[in-house]
C-alpha cells in the first residue's frame, strides 16, 4: 500500500531507507500497513528501488507469501539489517518513533554502529498522513468490515434472549465473527447496568444487569478494523431515560451530518470543531461525555486524525474516523452511540448502518 | 506486588521514583504487576512512601478499586504528574525503557521540563528481575491457570469429532475459558496439516487437515498465564511419524527432569545450557528446531528470562518458564510439545500435566 508515495515522502525528506518491524520483540502497525500480509519480519523500503523484507528462517516460508523479496537470517536479524543498509556512509534510517521502544532504540543503534555513521529520522508523521487518507482499496476493506460488523451485531441484538451474562454476548460475537473467517478489530465491550457508566468496561462472567447495555463491537476485513457501539435497554426505560437516549443519539446524528468540507455550518472546518459541537448539542450533559468524539479507523483501531476537542486536522475526503458521543453517569448508567464513516465528496458517509432507534429488551 | 522490594532498588540505584503506564496511548506491563488489577492511570512509585495511581476522571471509578490512593486529572495527564512528580529539583525519574516509546517518551521530557531538570533510569532490568522470581501468591495464580487451561485442554479434544475447522476449535477454546471466568492469555493457535510446520501459524476457516494438529493455548488467571502446547495426530501416523512425534517427546521430557540447580546432569547450570542440550537430543532434527526451547512467564506470556541458546540466567528457585521443542519441516509437519513449569526445591515442577502421549483422531 503507498509505498511508492511513501518513497516520495523519503525523497523529500532526505531519509535513505525506511524500516518496520513486526517482530516478536517489536511490531509495528505500519508493518502491514505497507506490506498488507499478516506476514513477519522487518521490511525495508529504500528511497528507489524494490523495498524487501528480512525475516528469520523460521518465518521466511509464510513471509514469501508477502509478495515482497525475502532476505532470511537464520541467527542475528540486527547483522543482517546491518549488512543490508548500513554499507552507504551516513546512512538516514527512517523509523516510526511511535511504535520504537527505547530499549529496541538502543538495540538497532547498537547493531548499526558497525555501520558507517547511522542516524535515524522519525517517520511517523509521514506514515500517518499517508494512512489517514484511505485508496478506494482501503475504503472497499473498511466498507467490508463495517457490513460484517453490522450483520454480527444485528444477529446477536436478535438472539439477545439466548445470553444470561455479558461474557455469554461476548463469545458470541467472537464466534459469529470466526464463522464470517473474519478476526474481531479489539476486544468487545459488553456493559450492562452501572457497568455500562465506564467507557472501558471489561465484560464479566455475570448475569447481564437491567437497564442500557453498551455493545461496542468491531471486526477485522483484510487488515481493515470497523468499530460500532449501539445500546440498547433491557428491562423497561423511565421516560427519564428514553429522554436521555434520545439526546445522544440525536448529537450523534448531528455530528455525522455536520461533518462536511467547504460549506461550514456552525463553522465546523476541523475534527476539534466537529467535536466542541458536539458537546455542545449534549447541554447540561456535556460534563458526562467524557472522552473524544472518536477517532481514525483503518489497520489500527485507533489511528490518525484525532477526532478530539483541540484535533486542528481539518474534514477531508478520504479519511475515516468514527462518531461515538456517550453519556456516563458514575455508577448508575452509560449511553454511547457510535458509527464508523468515511468522508466522500465532502461529507462524511456511513459505513456502519445498523439502526440507531432504541431497542428495548423485557 | 513487591512494591518494597521495588523500592529498596530504586534507592539502590538512586531513583526518586519509578513510573508506569496503563493508558491508551502507552501500556507497561509492570503496571499490572505491581498493581495486580486491570485498572488504567500512571502508578507512581516513590522510593520511600506511599506509591499512587494518576487516573483520568473517565478512569477513576474503576481505578479506585485496586486499593491505590488515586490522583484524578481532567484534562492533562502530563501537566498532573510534573506537578506531583517534578518539585523537587534533579528529579530522577525511572521508566521501563522496554515498554516506552521514543515518541511517547518525548512526550514525557516535554511534560516534565518544566520540572527542575528531571532525568530518567531505566528500570527494566530491575522489573524484569522482580518479576523473574514468582512469590507464592504469584506460584498460585500460575498453578490455577494451568489447572484450567489442562481441563479446558483435556475436554477440546476430547470433543473433538465435533469440529470441522481450526478457527471452530480456536472458537470452542475461548469460550470453553470464558465459561471458566476466565480469558486467553494469547491467540490460540490451531495449525493442521502443513499449517503444522509454521510455528506462529494463524488458525483459519478451513477443514481440518490430516496429519499433526499443534495447539497452543493458554489462559489468564487474575492476570497470569499458562502455556501449553500439545499436538494430536488426525488420521493413521505412518511409523516414521510416530517415531518423530516420540523424539520430540523424549527431547521434552528430558529438558523437564535435566532444569535442575545444583547437581548439574550434563553440567546444565543456566536457561542456555537447557536449549543446547535439548537441540541435541533431537540429532539430525535438531536443524528443524528454529526457535527458542521456551521463555519465562507470568504476567506477560513472554518474560524473563530468556530460555534459548544464549541466555545465561542460571536455574534458580521461583523461576516459571515453558519448555517447548518442536520439529518443524518445512510445507509437510510440525510437532511441538509444550509445558509451564516453575523451579521449586532446586528443580522444575510440572504445572501443565495434561497427558503428552500422542493422541490420535481417525
Amino acid at each position: 500500500m503507498k509505498i511508492k508515495e511513501l518513497q516520495t515522502q523519503l525523497q523529500k525528506h532526505k531519509i535513505d531507507c525506511a524500516v518496520f518491524f513486526n517482530l516478536e520483540e517489536h511490531t509495528d502497525p505500519n508493518f502491514f500497513y505497507f506490506v498488507q500480509h499478516e506476514v513477519s519480519g522487518c521490511l525495508v523500503v529504500p528511497q528507489t528501488g524494490v523495498p524487501y523484507i528480512i525475516a528469520s528462517v523460521m518465518e521466511a516460508e509464510k513471509t514469501c507469501t508477502a509478495g515482497f523479496p525475502v532476505v532470511v537470517y537464520k541467527k542475528e536479524f540486527m547483522e543482517t539489517l546491518a549488512a543490508k543498509i548500513g554499507k552507504k556512509k551516513n546512512t538516514r534510517v527512517g523509523i516510526d518513533e511511535s511504535s520504537v521502544t527505547l530499549a529496541f532504540f538502543s538495540a538497532l543503534k547498537n547493531g548499526l554502529k558497525g555501520s558507517s555513521g547511522c542516524s535515524f529520522a522519525d517517520t511517523s508523521g509521514i506514515c500517518g498522513t499517508l494512512r489517514m487518507i484511505k485508496t478506494t482499496q482501503e475504503e472497499g476493506h473498511l466498507r467490508k468490515a463495517c457490513e460484517a460488523s453490522d450483520e454480527i451485531l444485528e444477529t446477536c441484538i436478535d438472539q439477545w434472549n439466548q445470553f444470561k451474562t455479558e461474557r455469554e454476548v461476548y463469545d458470541f460475537l467472537v464466534a459469529e465473527t470466526h464463522k464470517h473467517g473474519l478476526v474481531i478489530s479489539f476486544t468487545p465491550i459488553v456493559a450492562s447496568g452501572s457497568g455500562a457508566s465506564q467507557p472501558h468496561y471489561q465484560s464479566k462472567n455475570i448475569p447481564l444487569k437491567k437497564g442500557f447495555c453498551v455493545i461496542d463491537f468491531g471486526v477485522k476485513y483484510q487488515g481493515y478494523c470497523s468499530d460500532t457501539t449501539r445500546t440498547i435497554y433491557l428491562g423497561e426505560p423511565t421516560e427519564k431515560e428514553r429522554k436521555l437516549y434520545e439526546l445522544v443519539l440525536s448529537a450523534q446524528e448531528k455530528a455525522v451530518v455536520q461533518a462536511r468540507m467547504g460549506i461550514g455550518a456552525k463553522g465546523i472546518k476541523t475534527f476539534g470543531d466537529l467535536h466542541n459541537q458536539c458537546e455542545k448539542e449534549l447541554g447540561a450533559y456535556a460534563k458526562y461525555f467524557v472522552h473524544s468524539l472518536g477517532h481514525g479507523v483503518g489497520v489500527q483501531i485507533h489511528e490518525a486524525p484525532a477526532v478530539s476537542k483541540r484535533s486542528t486536522i481539518p474534514l477531508q475526503n478520504g479519511v475515516a474516523f468514527t462518531i461515538e458521543p456517550g453519556v456516563y453517569l458514575p455508577g448508575k448508567l452509560g449511553i454511547r452511540i457510535e458509527d464508523t464513516l468515511i468522508m466522500k465528496n465532502k461529507k462524511a458517509s456511513l459505513l456502519t448502518k445498523i439502526s440507531k432507534k432504541l431497542i428495548v429488551k423485557k
